[in-house]
């Protein structure tokens, strides 16, 4: 036998064979232990088609794993096996973890999400999907938010080729899954992470409507599924769980419903994967039905839909856990509100959220003649915010280590580091003038940033102290405070 | 005696004499009852100065009314009186009141406060307040708020020449009251009277920082002086009473202290002008502390300071009262947070609380040589967004009577009559396309408004039922539908 060689935080994968009578989605409950010195971790594995099962496992120590396979009449060579965990490639950094109310990945290094969202991306035909790989490539976003199920909405009115689930006559058989829709799926997900961009996988939806009935299975369906997709999907570094959006708009499932879903995908799900649940309307109001609770200790992260980012430092304070407000409104020129924003707001928006230490995603969403939106399809970008949003990175990549939003400057969103750095963003407000208290003995050097022209002005010298500076008095301003030397 | 006449809703005043020995202020409780018919009304005089007592009354029906003054040892031609009671000239339209979410004047006609702030305009020299008063002729404003007490904030360090209480030293006599200043007060409230204006008068406010000590006076005293105000200015039909600005920036007072001066003002006002309480930071938000509770019966109308005018429609039915957003952030430059929006901004919040129902204020801030700054001082207006309010006004004006916001219209600032008229407001949203299901068998017209730029374009033909509408991709857009021949 081959010693296999598998990347930390790659994918292991053994094959075995076994009955393709019945239905082995049903009958076979296949496990697996693996094994690296005194630790065990046990995954489930899968059916995928014709007589073949798989285990899939995501190593997350260098060092030589061992393992055993039950749940099948095996040979002593498919139950048992091993192979060689080696240190990860240059850009494979592990899975993505909280750290405090951000995001660090599992080797240390700080993960700042910048998101957008192309629900159903993976449902379009090829070249749309390597048309929206590329896009990517070249976009400042490094999270992607996209559904397992197909959509039925606006713009989105085709009929899927291939579901989660295999076509039964008219339905589906809701006993079965479709290996070659996971296959698919899984391609496009591990596209994703060669990009180095994060899979926020949405896995339920209102989007459906009854049309197909994915978003009002039996109960005992939901977690099977959940089941077979953490067993497929879960090894892949770059999964996210989000286990609805716009959970508020599925009326056939209720609040304890959400509970035990959120406890199947915790109890299945080995690595432990970030978990969220986005909303549609229900919002943290006290005249309106209450939000999910973020506080539960399954949510790993918040995940909103809000327009007024001004709240993200109570979001923060409220929940303490980081702050992902996936859709604050796309930029786009739809009918439909929630896709009409102009740039200019969308980047007001997302400057205004990051500096108070939220996380805020992107979407798009121009009427064409093809009918191919990026929100939904992925494709192409053509609004400005995506230029705005690469420009806001570079100014944040200025900033030190430990950048943080800082509470002190609370009449304007302000991230940095205490005497070494401030970056503070005015927004809609247009201060002619501006009075900071810096810490007397360090000298700073001032630019001041049009974050709409992404210009960025030096100004002479240096500041020390009280200062006045002189600014634009125009909006979408910023000043980026940066200490001329560094502190002793 | 020459019979007196005056005005529904004007004033009438007795002047009777008696000691100027002692502290009348303290030592007299002048009262009189004027009645008509079966009618009675009881008001509180007030001493003036120089032996001098004074009685206003403001009546509000039209006929013979007689009056009786007590609290004075007087003469029987001082002790009662007779006066006449005529029509209302023309523009008189008598007080303000609460009707339903909206406001009304008694005599039934609506009221639709667009309101500014010149917080100590009335502490200006006389060549700055005659041109605040020119000024306000010239703008769309019909309410301002302004405050009883000096100011002491940025922008504000002149020491007063007088103030309500006399001085006394190095501070002043809490005993007495100053009724130089007092006429000359009401001085500038008639003067806006006769513009039209709303007086909406803050009894209390924080900008004093202990440095007169109004903001901490002993609790009787505040009392005493409410009791002052009322019997003085009562009578002004154009008065509103605003217990207080920013009220939870006063840390001296308590929330049972606000309810007691809340109670003096309703116990002793007898013509029940409106009363309201204006927050500074504390706001509905579960996480903070709690606004103060604008369901008690004392409160007619909230009056609140939030940047986020899309919350209107849940203030107004969390309260069940109109809702005025008296600062939602000022037009200007100014280095501090709350002074520095542009007019874009502003005219965008203005827009969206009003078709939302609400009432929005304006202020403006703009920096300059005089340091004459219209929000404190008054003077001129220089920035861009009165001529877009008064712009407002003219289209609002379109609307057909009774014009509410709609709620089916929810997800874009809606204010109409149902088959009759929508307006529809779009704000940052720049849809190139919009749908509306408009009733079958009305003809409308559609009017295109953009309202930064103030031009209203008429599309050709008509519309009638579902019916998808090209708009300029712009933000700023409103729609204006007007149905073509009037409703059988």
């Amino acid at each position: 036998m081959v010693e296999q060689h598998v990347e930390q935080w790659g994918v292991f994968e053994a094959a075995v064979s076994g009955p393709d009578t019945g239905n082995p989605f049903v009958d076979v409950t296949l496990t697996a232990v693996f094994r690296l010195g005194h630790r065990s971790c046990a995954v489930e594995g899968f059916y995928d088609g014709d007589g073949r099962y798989l285990v899939r496992f995501m190593p997350d120590r260098c060092g030589e794993w061992s393992y055993e396979i039950s749940g099948l009449d095996l040979p002593d060579d498919e139950r048992t096996g091993s192979f060689t965990c080696v240190p990860p490639a240059p850009g494979n950094h592990g899975p993505v973890r909280v750290s405090g109310p951000a995001f660090r990945h599992e080797d240390g290094t700080r993960y700042t999400p910048f998101g957008t969202t192309c629900y159903v991306w993976s449902y379009q035909p090829e070249d749309v999907r390597q048309r929206t790989l590329r896009t990517l490539a070249g976009s400042p976003f490094n999270k992607i938010r996209m559904c397992v199920f197909p959509k039925n909405y606006a713009f989105n009115e085709r009929e899927p080729e291939r579901t989660p689930f295999p076509r039964d006559g008219a339905g589906f058989d809701l006993t079965r899954f479709d290996p070659v829709f996971f296959r698919d799926l899984e391609a496009q997900v591990l596209a994703l992470r060669d990009l180095g961009v994060e899979c926020d996988l949405i896995l339920f939806h209102p989007y459906d409507r009854g049309r197909w009935g994915f978003d009002r299975m039996p109960e005992e369906v939901d977690h099977a599924y959940l089941r077979y997709v953490i067993a497929r999907l879960g090894c892949f570094r770059n999964i996210w769980w989000s286990l609805a959006n716009e959970y508020d708009f599925m009326r056939e499932k209720c609040a304890d419903e959400w509970d035990r879903l959120f406890h199947t995908v915790e109890q299945h799900d080995p690595y432990q994967h970030l978990r969220s649940i986005h909303n549609g309307t229900r919002m943290y109001d006290p005249d309106s039905l209450r939000l999910y609770d973020h506080h539960k200790p399954w949510v790993s992260h918040v995940s909103l839909q809000h327009w007024d980012l001004h709240l993200t430092r109570g979001w923060r304070a409220t929940w303490g856990k980081p702050v992902v407000v996936d859709e604050c409104g796309y930029e786009g020129d739809l009918h439909q509100r929630w896709g009409n924003l102009t740039a200019q707001a969308v980047v007001e928006r997302v400057w205004t959220g990051t500096l108070l230490g939220g996380y805020v995603g992107h979407g798009e969403t121009y009427r064409n003649a093809s009918g191919e939106i990026w929100w939904s399809h992925g494709g192409d970008l053509v609004g400005g915010s995506p230029a705005r949003i690469a420009f806001l990175r570079t100014v944040l990549d200025r900033l030190p280590p430990g950048a943080a939003p800082l509470e002190a400057f609370y009449d304007a969103p302000t991230t940095g580091v205490e005497g070494q750095a401030y970056l503070q963003y005015f927004g809609q407000h247009s201060p002619g003038v501006r009075q900071l208290d810096l810490p007397a003995g360090v000298d700073f050097h001032v630019d001041v940033i049009d974050t709409w022209e992404m210009t960025t002005q030096r100004l002479d010298g240096t500041v020390s102290g009280a200062v006045s500076l002189e600014l634009p008095g125009r909006p979408y301003v910023a000043v980026l405070l940066t200490a001329a030397t560094p502190p002793a």
